[in-house]
């Protein structure tokens, strides 16, 4: 299935606008986990099956997984997602950005290596370097837009000609590289203004959210500026959060926990 | 030893600022090393080994390791490389951009599980997101600027306040990031002008320059508007046209003679 229509059945079924990103941190898992072989694919899966029937999508972060040697791992974990919960799409965090013949062996190890439904991008370098992802029609292309640390106003702020960076960013992928309507774009909870005005030269484009939580980002702020008019249009990315919201052996259970009161929180404001 | 000490040493003592990129390719690997298991090692260390004295650095690009799931082999070749080799650095080419603590997971992943030297980096998610790297003052942290692909220019040369948006990356750079004087920026060989106004802003700062060879780049403008008034600076890399100059069992040899062609190419114009 198409990623996009994968993301709007996942949005429906499960009434739900969150993501649960799966960035492990041995050091922060449970004690019972600890120097166990498997933990990371078990602390993983557990998090993936406590959380599958609420959220519209899974966003595995890769430099957690390579700083581990654990690219099997997530290989693993993928799979794992799309076999025991089918329909739940899975974004593949890897912000990649090369010149074309590089960019398409980045997209081969996305899409193809690690059955990713969608990939986060960068597009400082361009259209022909995300082009490789973007043929793949069936694919998501997640585009870095406004990020949501303190640095990413550096350059995504500066004006070019009227219009900050990363407003021409928006416009040009919403008006040239989006041609498959498989593209989405990264803009921080922690600017909701900012996202609004990217909302506004973006048409219904999905955005990614990362920011809430952790970060600090305002719920009803991003809610009020970036969904559309049916109501969704985000994609609400909550991390450690919801991963280590518990310590114990019910981790899996206060991840779960911590995943319907975001998603119910959100709700309240659709 | 400090990359950029490592990286002086290897321009003196080689007489050379040719880097040579490892870009694996099975479908371009000579007949004899096709569907051997160890094909992707042995075709890499063979082009390392014959040219190693011709270099003042080797540039793995990880994607064409990932790809092939081969990330166990990238960490012997960059093994291989200092071990056969000391004195040439190892530059990682994996374009890293994430928020500062997934970065500091990207950075643990180049120098501590890789080995590498120096990291090439993507300045779009501002200062946190390369800080990570800085902080390891001993590495190169090589940070894109004006890249040599069609799109470069797509986001690249929009006008910032006067100014393109590359010139504000280097300037800022060269102000604010390099405190450790460990930065690098990527400048494309295929717009040899440009590269010259990164010149002007970044002192004598190294460059990266990709974009000889296959892509077209034009040698003597290079060195006219790239080199440093002590006739270095410049870090020329070139991959696939030293690579793949032979597809015989004698494809090293070709290879070095493709190197040692651009390395003495070069030097008549220092």
């Amino acid at each position: 299935m198409h990623f996009m229509q994968s993301l709007q059945h996942a949005w429906q079924r499960n009434h739900s606008l969150v993501c649960v990103g799966l960035d492990p941190d041995p050091a922060k898992f449970p004690v019972h986990l600890a120097g166990k072989p498997e933990a990371v694919f078990d602390f993983c899966a557990a998090i993936v099956d406590a959380t599958a029937d609420l959220v519209c999508a899974f966003k595995p972060q890769i430099a957690h997984f390579a700083a581990l040697r654990a690219e099997g791992v997530l290989e693993r974990l993928i799979a794992h997602i799309h076999e025991k919960h089918p329909g739940v799409p899975v974004i593949l965090d890897a912000k990649r950005g090369d010149i074309g013949s590089t960019a398409q062996r980045y997209a081969i190890e996305a899409f193809e290596r690690y059955g990713a439904d969608a990939v986060t991008a960068n597009p400082y370098l361009g259209y022909d370097s995300i082009a490789p992802f973007l043929e793949h029609a069936d694919k998501g292309v997640v585009l870095l837009c406004r990020t949501s640390n303190p640095g990413g106003a550096d350059f995504q702020a500066l004006d070019c000609g009227g219009a900050p960076l990363y407003l021409r960013v928006a416009e040009t992928i919403a008006a040239k590289w989006d041609a498959h309507g498989n593209c989405l774009l990264v803009t921080g909870a922690t600017w909701p203004e900012e996202l609004g005005k990217v909302r506004a030269v973006a048409g219904d484009m999905p955005l990614l959210v990362p920011g809430i939580g952790a970060q600090g980002g305002d719920v009803a702020a991003v809610l009020h500026h970036g969904l559309t008019t049916n109501g969704t249009g985000l994609v609400i990315s909550s991390s450690r959060a919801i991963l280590y919201a518990g310590h114990g052996e019910d981790f899996a259970q206060a991840a779960r926990t911590a995943t319907t009161q975001l998603r119910d929180a959100i709700n309240a404001h659709r």
